[in-house]
């Protein structure tokens, strides 16, 4: 299961009765790989956000109820059965709106009804559940990586923004996904990664993975892509969705909007990239889709003495940039108010 | 001279041979202000930005030259215009690429050389002058906020970014002109800060200065105007500029034109706000500006930890945005790639 990359999000080791994963709340700074060998383990690891993203959650909570069922001392199918409910409650109480947590539990808890001669046999069908889901979400992600990539060619600049690459799945990601395909195929691709106030998760994770797998990767802040789009170096816009209503309209991280009215504006092609999941048929339109609003420390004192970019990630830092003239409904001065047209106006003025 | 409102940028109290200035480096954590009594004073604060901005700059090495001239020990006009000159060459090393400190440097060398009969009377020639600077930077800033407030009605919501406000003048400032004249009568306005990445001037001067003139002022993350337009809370943006080619093109901080595009999208006004000074006839275009690229640092590494918003100053958390299906190009999920419309072909795939 040891994936080629630099680095993986987690991996299930039976023989060491281990789920191994990577702890995110120390990135960039630190690579530390964990071992979680009990439920509680999982718990808190979901808890504390070291293993994130919603279907690395889904994939961690699978692995984390077979560990703790492994252990079960019993014979007797229906008390087997009895803990493992318990154990299925208590793993989806560890992050309470993650719609891909009471997924994958129920799915496992469905597979524990399965119709098998003993409790060995009903373990061994609970590892295979487990290893289906962790391997349908790699299936997944291949599957929009090749249908992205189809909308991409070798050496293009590419923006993103958050992180929906591998880190918050098992491999590929989904916004990523093509980015990690085409870099397995030699396209070279150059990719600018918004740093994504106010949590940053542009810079400490998505700069971090692209990196780590070898993928030319430059930080920004949120308000520069008006000017490398401007530079020429923006072919597509590649975004994740949390959810996307059945007019299109698509909810993601803060500052995606943003960024995808830029794009519109430089006419860049800007791809929304998700799982069938996220399409909510249900949803009308962006409307009924309600936002979450945050602590507002989060903008105002959450700041930490330590670097938010990973070391060698480059970031591209102008100063300034130019606004066209176009986009100016006036410039005001102490001489007066001049509208368009400027060239002609400012001249009258200022000439 | 004193001030109205809860703070002053810079103050001259010649009988206390002193200018006497807010320390912006301390903000928005504390007020204090400090004394500078020599040219040797002046030169540090300006260095060390407690003291910043155009406008605020030339002003305070005005002074600075007068403070140093003021104790001059010679009744020879010869020797105190020598000793004088150079005072203005040390004062313009204090920050080598602002325009504006040059030009109040030359003022105060043209001042010098008037016919006076004595010493005594130059002094005051030279205070008159560095007075005058100071009179005439309130002037202008109140001519743009009368302009500036000519486009604008009472309880609109405004957005602004960067500083371009009082903390970077003597009084009223550029882009805040307006809202600082609209408040003395009573237009009530409602007023967004971009935070400004990546130094974040917008969230610890202009959150920071608003607040404390009594105006209700929110900070924003970079990527969250476009919510906050669609939200229905912005009627106008006002920025500052650095400078404005013939053709309108306008160069301000970095962030500005992603605004500027933001809102022309919304059909919302967007006003660019500046002194004559910035106009520059001489440069044909935007493309003419060149864009000072910063140390990646910044970005990557310059993470304090402590508050970077003032106390009681709000801020607005969304954590995510919804980008309306106009704005994407495809959706892009494992059963496939969907253009628009996207009712009907999401509607095809997933319905």
């Amino acid at each position: 299961m040891s994936q080629t990359d630099g680095f993986f999000t987690l991996e299930m080791h039976d023989e060491r009765d281990a789920l191994v994963i990577l702890d995110q709340t120390l990135l960039p700074c630190e690579v530390k790989y964990i071992e979680l060998k009990t439920a509680e383990d999982v718990w808190w690891a979901i808890k504390k956000l070291q293993v994130r993203g919603a279907p690395a959650i889904g994939v961690s909570a699978g692995y984390g109820a077979y560990l703790a069922a492994k252990h079960f001392e019993t014979d007797d199918l229906s008390i087997f059965r009895a803990k493992f409910k318990e154990i299925r409650d208590y793993l989806s109480t560890s992050r309470p709106t993650a719609v891909n947590l009471f997924w994958a539990l129920d799915r496992m808890g469905r597979a524990a009804e399965r119709d098998v001669g003993s409790v060995a046999e009903l373990k061994k069908v609970l590892l295979d559940e487990a290893q289906a889901i962790n391997d349908e979400d790699i299936s997944m992600c291949k599957a929009m990586a090749e249908n992205g990539l189809s909308l991409l060619k070798p050496n293009m600049g590419l923006i993103t923004h958050c992180n929906a690459g591998k880190l918050a799945a098992v491999k590929y990601g989904t916004a990523l996904a093509p980015m990690y395909l085409g870099h397995e195929r030699g396209y070279n691709f150059k990719v600018f990664s918004d740093e994504t106030r106010p949590l940053l998760q542009g810079a400490r994770l998505t700069a971090w993975e692209l990196h780590q797998s070898g993928i030319d990767v430059t930080v920004l802040c949120d308000g520069m892509s008006s000017l490398v789009m401007k530079n020429g170096w923006v072919d597509a816009c590649l975004v994740g969705c949390d959810r996307v209503a059945a007019n299109g309209d698509a909810a993601n991280k803060i500052g995606t909007s943003n960024l995808a009215i830029v794009a519109k504006s430089f006419g860049i092609p800007f791809y929304v990239i998700g799982p069938t999941s996220t399409i909510d048929m249900n949803c009308p339109t962006g409307a009924d889709i309600r936002i979450e609003l945050r602590d507002e420390t989060e903008i105002s004192e959450m700041w930490y003495a330590k670097r938010m970019a990973p070391e060698g990630v480059k970031a591209y830092n102008p100063a300034f940039d130019v606004t066209d003239n176009k986009y100016i409904t006036a410039i005001v001065t102490d001489k007066g108010v001049v509208y368009p047209p400027f060239d002609v106006n400012l001249k009258k003025l200022f000439g």
